[in-house]
């Protein structure tokens, strides 16, 4: 049981925002702190500013910044718009369905889920800020100019 | 998100056989019922049986049922035998894993999403036997010799 690698990058992506929200950051770093390739977090970042979680500040001296306050957003929400589907098997394709309990099971499951996920924000991940950049700050520098 | 295709198989197999334990079911049976590969099938039922979900009788007459009653097999306990894992995201693999509250949080959404089974048996999802029995009826035979 996975969420989409999409999902997961998203908030690692709002994470880092969250834990620098007193600057523009750039997908060179973000990249290099989960050591995630480049391309995966532009493309990310994209959508990402589509569905208003984020801005994106262009130029030389530009980067992306949370559009909302980290508490403002919740991980029910980030969720929602990331993952592609929200059914646990392939029951619309299942001649059983029409009859069958299973997908009310399954989507209820995923309901409770969801229901803890809406209960956090980005902001209730960011538990020990200190620690966490530390932590970041010790992943190595790949190369010089990136950005 | 997604169950595993086997965790999905294996429910639909325990459903067929709660629906029929009044015999012993064959495999060719349940892969016209649901369109689903044999081959695919028989692994699930070797794992099954492996995991005393259900008994297999070898023999022309042989076939497969239920090891247990089907209100005694929690939609729970299939999930957790079959799924490969419940970490919803690659935290392992990540560099702020130690201090990030993610880990934690998706957790306790797994936890919420497992209770939900938990409180459900194989059992339970038979909200329409009849139903569900009438729909099985109009699959196609594709062979016949299928066994």
């Amino acid at each position: 049981m996975r969420l989409t690698r999409y999902t997961d990058y998203s908030l690692r992506v709002l994470i880092h925002l969250a834990l620098h929200d007193d600057r523009l950051c750039q997908i060179g770093e973000i990249s290099r702190t989960y050591d995630v390739s480049h391309n995966h977090l532009m493309k990310v970042a994209n959508a990402l500013a589509q569905d208003g979680f984020i801005q994106t500040v262009r130029g030389r001296s530009g980067g992306m910044r949370l559009a909302r306050p980290a508490d403002q957003i919740s991980v029910g929400e980030v969720v929602r718009r990331t993952e592609e589907g929200f059914e646990l098997a392939e029951c619309s394709g299942c001649a059983l369905s029409p009859a069958c309990g299973l997908t009310g099971v399954l989507a209820k499951g995923v309901q409770a889920m969801m229901q803890v996920f809406d209960a956090y924000s980005i902001a209730d991940l960011l538990t020990d800020r200190d620690a966490m950049r530390r932590l970041m700050s010790r992943q190595p520098v790949l190369g010089i100019g990136m950005s």
